[in-house]
C-alpha cells in the first residue's frame, strides 16, 4: 500500500480537491481560495505592481504623486507661504504654490523661482527631495522589473482534440509562440484529472500523467502539436466521452521553457476541461502557401479543425 | 570502509558537529559560528543591506543623507558662505545654509537661490553633485535588489507529528504557501539527525535521508503534507519516542522551488527538533466549508491537529 | 508504429519544414515566418530595444526626447509663453523658449530662468516633471537590461570538414571564445538533418541528432574541436559528398553555456549548410608559436583548414 | 579507438596543451593567451567595468565626469560665455563658468544662477542634460550589476595534502566560506592533470576525474574536507611524490553552488600544482572550543596540518 501511494501523481493538487469546478482557470491562477492569509501576504504590494497592466499601473503611480504633492502642500501652507520665496508672482492661491513647490521638490527639477526660506521650510524641503530621489529609484525598480519579467506568448488551441493518430487515437492539442523571440528547449508535462467513485462509492479525485508522443523540443520555430497515443497502457484507454463528462475530466498542462532573448526560464499554465475536448477531429495543417521557398505559419488557423472518423 | 564512506547523508555539516543545540535555527540559519573572518567579510555590506527590515534599511539611508550633508556643510562653512549667492537672504545661520544648500546639491534639485560663487566653492559643488547622482545610483540598485528578491512565505507547521499512515505509522510535517503568487516544482528533502554511541562510547552525530511519499510537486495551490513511512527500511523504524530524545534527533529540511512570478528558484531551510515531534497526532483538514464549488483552504488550521492511536 | 515515432528527433522542426532553403539563418533566427500575429506581438517593443544595435537605440531614445519636447513645446506655446517667467530674455522665439523649457523639464534640469507661471503652465510642468521621471526611469532599465544581456560571443569556423579521424573519418567543426570573459559548462548539440525520398515518392525532412566524440566541457579556454565520428551506426555512413548535396542536408547546432562573469546561462544557434562543408579537410591547430612556455590561440587562423585525403 | 577517445576527461584544455606552466591561475583565470581577437572583443568594456576593483572603477567615472565636462566647457566658450546668463557674477574665467555649467546640467543640478541663452547655447545645453540622463541611468546599471554580481567568497587551503585516510590514503584539500550568506548545493568537480611519455617518446597532457568521497553537499556552514581516496581504480595509485612531480601535475576543480542570498549560481575555479600538495600531512581539525555547547569555526585554522605517516 505505502508503495502504491508512492505512485500518486496529483502534481501537487491533492486527492481532496473533490470539486465539481475547473481546478485551473484560463488564466494559469488556480481555483482555489486562501482565508485567513496575513495582511501583507494579502497585499502582496511588489508582485501586483509588476503583474498588473500597465493603465493601472501608471494610474498608481499619477495617483501616488498626486497624493504626496497635496500631502506636502499641505504642510507646507501649515508652515506659511510666507517661507517661500516667489511664492507671490506665481499668479495662484497658496496651496498650489505649494503644491507646484512639492512637485518640482519631489521631481528634483527645482526650478527655483520658488525656494525654501527658514530653517522649517528648508528642512521639509531637504527632506522632500530625498523622498523624491527614493521614489524615484523605485520608480526605476519597478518599470525595469515589469518590462524584463520573461511572459511566454504561447497561444494554446481553443479545443483539444480526439483524433486518429498512426494505427490507434490520439488526444491532442497544439500551441504556437505568439511571439518572435524564441523559446528553447520548451518542455510540456500533462496531467489527467478525473473523478473516480471508490467501492464504497465516495468519489474522490484521481490523477495521471499522460505520456506524451514527444514531451521536449530543443526549438519552437513553428506551432507544435502534442499527442497522447491511446494505447492501452493509457489511463484514457477504452474512455467514452460519456464517460469523460461524468468523471469531471480535466488535462492540466505545465509549460516549461527558456526565453532566448533573456536566457530565463519561464512557465505557463493552462488547462482544457471534458467539454474542450472535440471527439473525432484532426487540426489542419498551419502552413500557407508553398512551403518550399519560406515556412510561412498561419496563426489564424491554429484553432481550425475537420472532423473525421476515429479508428 | 571507503565504500561506507561514500554513503554518507550528512547533507554538509560533518559529524563532528557533536553539539547539543539545534543545528538548524528557526529562521533558516545555521548554528555555527565563524571566527577570524576578514573584516569585509564580516562586515558583508550588500547582502546585510538587502536582508534587513525595511525601517532600519530606511533608517540607514536617512543616516547617510544627514551625515554627508553635515559633511558638505562643515566644508562650505570652511570655504566660506560669502562664496555663496542668496545665503543672506535663508534667514538661517551659515551652517544650515550650507547644509540645505548641500541638500539641494546632492538631490540635484538644485533651485539656485542658493548657488555658488568662486572656484573653490564651485568645484566642491560639481562634486558633490556627482556624488549625488551615484549615492541615488545606489539606492536605485538597493531597492531593486530587495524588491526583487525571491522569498518564499512558506509557513511550516509548528510540530511535526507520528501519526497512522495506512498500514503503517508516518512521520509527517505540512507546509502552506503564505502568499498568492505561485510556486512551481516544489522539491523537498528531509534529513534525519540524531547522536549516536559508538561500541567504543564516544558519540557522534549520525545523518540520514528520510524517504517521502513524495519529495516534489510541479503546483503548490493547497497545503501539502510531507509524509516519511516508517517502513522497515527507515532509519526510524522502531525508534521510540524516548529514544528519539535521548538522541537529540533534528530534522533538517530543505525546500527548493521556483518562484512562478519571477521565474527564479527560491530556497528556505527549517527544521523540527525531537521536541518538535507530537506522537499519535493527524493533521486536520485544512479545507474550509463545501469543496466542491471552490476549494477553500484556512491558513489558521495549519497547525490544527487531533490525538489517535498508532498502528 | 507509435514506438516508433517516439523516437523522432527534429528538434523541433516539425517533418513538415520540407523547404528547400536553410531552416537556421546565420544570425541563429529561423527562416520562418509567422503571419496573422496580433499588433502588440508584432511589434514586440521591449525585446526589440534589448537586442537592436547601440547606433539605433541612441537614435530613437534621441527622437523619443525630440518628439517629446516638441509636443510639449506646442502646449505651452498654446496656453502662452506669456505664462513663462524669463521666456522675453531667452533672445529665441516663443517655441523654442517653450521647446527649451520642456527640456530642462524633462530632465529635471530646471535651471529657473524660465519657470512656469499661472495654475496651467505649472500644473503641465508638474506632469511633464513626472514623465521625466519615469522616462528616465524606463532608460535606465533598457540600458542595464541591454548591457547585462548575456550574449556568447563565440566564432563558429566558416566551414565544417569530413576529415579522417582516427581510424575512420568525422565530420568536424570548431569553435573558439572571442571574449575573454569565460564560458563553463559548454554543451553542444548537432542535429542532421536532410530531405529523404519516401517508397510513395513524397519528401519528407527527416532529422538525427548526431552523436559527438564529446558534447560537454566544463572548460572552454581554447578553441573547440567538435567531431562526429562516421562510425557504422552513424546516420551519416556511407554518404557521400553528392548525396549529402541532393537531401538538402543541414547540420543544426545548439549551445548552451554558463557565462562566468554573470553566472547566466547563455544560448546559440547556429548552422552549417550542405554547401558548407568541405569534405577530405583537416583544420590547422590555432596554436601559435612555443606552448611550452604559455599557451596561446590564434583566433585568426579559425577558419584555416588542409586538403588530405580520407580514410 | 573511437569508443576510447569518448571517455576523454580534459575538462575542455585539450590534450595540445603540453605547457609546463599552470593551466589555471590562482585567480581561476586560464593561463591561456588569445591573439588576434577583434577590437570590442578585446576591450570587452563591460564585463571588465564590473569586475574590476572598486577604486579604479571609481576613479574610471570621475575621469569620465571630467573629460565629458572640460569637452562641453570648450564647446560653450567657442559659443561665447556672452550667451550664458549669469556668467559675469561667478568670479571665475570663461571656461570654467562653462566647466561648473555643463557639470551643473550634466547632472541635471541646475541651480539657475548660471543658464543659456540664444538658440545655440539653448540646444547644446538642452542635448547634454540628456547625455546626463543616460550616464547617470548607465552609472545605474553598473553599480546594480557590480554588487549584485554573485561572487563566492570561499577560501582553498593554501596546500592540498596526501593524508592516510581509513585503511588507506587520500588526496585532500579543503574549503570553507568566508562570508555569512550561505551557499547550498555545494558541488565540486576535481580533474588530475599530468604530462605522460607516449611509447614514442612524446609528451602529451592527460587528465582523469578524481573520484571524490563526497561531491556535493546541501548545506555548507563549516568548513569541507574533500577526499580522493587512493583506491586501486584511482589515476594516482602507485604514484610516488617524485612521479608527480616530474609528470607536471596539476589539480584543476570547479566548484559549483547557488548562493542562498540572491538564489543564484555561483561558479568558481582554483587549481593546486603538484608543488602544492604536502605529502603525509593531516589538516588539523578547525573547530574551535567546546563544539557541545555551539560549532564555532576558526578561519585561521584553514591552512594548518601536522605531518604524519602514511598507509
Amino acid at each position: 500500500m505505502v508503495e502504491q501511494e508512492g505512485n500518486r501523481q496529483d502534481l501537487g493538487f491533492g486527492t481532496r480537491a473533490d470539486t465539481t469546478s475547473r481546478l485551473l482557470n484560463k488564466d494559469g491562477s488556480f481555483n482555489v481560495r486562501h482565508i485567513n492569509q496575513g495582511f501583507w501576504n494579502r497585499l502582496n504590494i511588489y508582485p501586483r505592481l509588476i503583474t498588473m497592466p500597465w493603465l493601472p499601473f501608471l494610474g498608481w503611480i499619477f495617483a501616488a504623486y498626486m497624493v504626496a504633492n497635496t500631502f506636502f502642500a499641505l504642510i507646507y501652507v501649515g508652515v506659511g507661504v510666507d517661507n517661500m520665496m516667489g511664492a507671490e508672482n506665481t499668479q495662484v492661491s497658496a496651496f498650489w504654490s505649494s503644491f507646484f513647490f512639492s512637485a518640482q521638490t519631489l521631481t528634483t527639477v527645482g526650478y527655483g523661482h520658488l525656494a525654501p526660506r527658514g530653517f522649517l521650510m528648508s528642512s521639509i524641503a531637504a527632506f522632500e527631495s530625498m523622498l523624491g530621489l527614493l521614489s524615484f529609484a523605485l520608480a526605476t525598480g519597478l518599470l525595469y522589473a515589469r518590462f524584463s519579467r520573461p511572459t511566454p506568448h504561447i497561444r494554446f488551441s481553443k479545443v483539444a482534440v480526439f483524433a486518429p493518430y498512426l494505427d490507434v487515437n490520439g488526444w491532442m492539442f497544439r500551441i504556437i509562440n505568439e511571439r518572435s523571440n524564441q523559446l528553447i528547449d520548451v518542455e510540456i508535462e500533462v496531467s489527467y484529472s478525473r473523478m473516480v467513485t471508490k467501492p464504497d462509492g465516495s468519489r474522490s479525485r484521481q490523477y495521471s500523467i499522460l505520456k506524451l508522443e514527444r514531451n521536449k523540443v530543443a526549438f519552437f520555430p513553428n506551432n507544435w502539436t502534442l499527442v497522447h497515443a491511446i494505447t492501452p497502457d493509457s489511463p484514457m484507454h477504452d474512455c467514452t466521452e460519456e464517460q469523460l463528462m461524468d468523471s469531471d475530466a480535466e488535462f492540466l498542462i505545465l509549460l516549461r521553457a527558456i526565453d532566448d532573448t533573456f536566457s530565463q526560464m519561464v512557465h505557463l499554465r493552462y488547462s482544457y476541461r471534458c467539454d474542450e475536448v472535440v471527439w473525432g477531429a484532426k487540426f489542419r495543417p498551419m502552413f500557407n502557401g508553398d512551403t518550399r521557398t519560406m515556412v510561412t505559419v498561419d496563426l489564424n488557423k491554429l484553432d481550425e479543425y475537420d472532423l473525421v472518423p476515429l479508428n
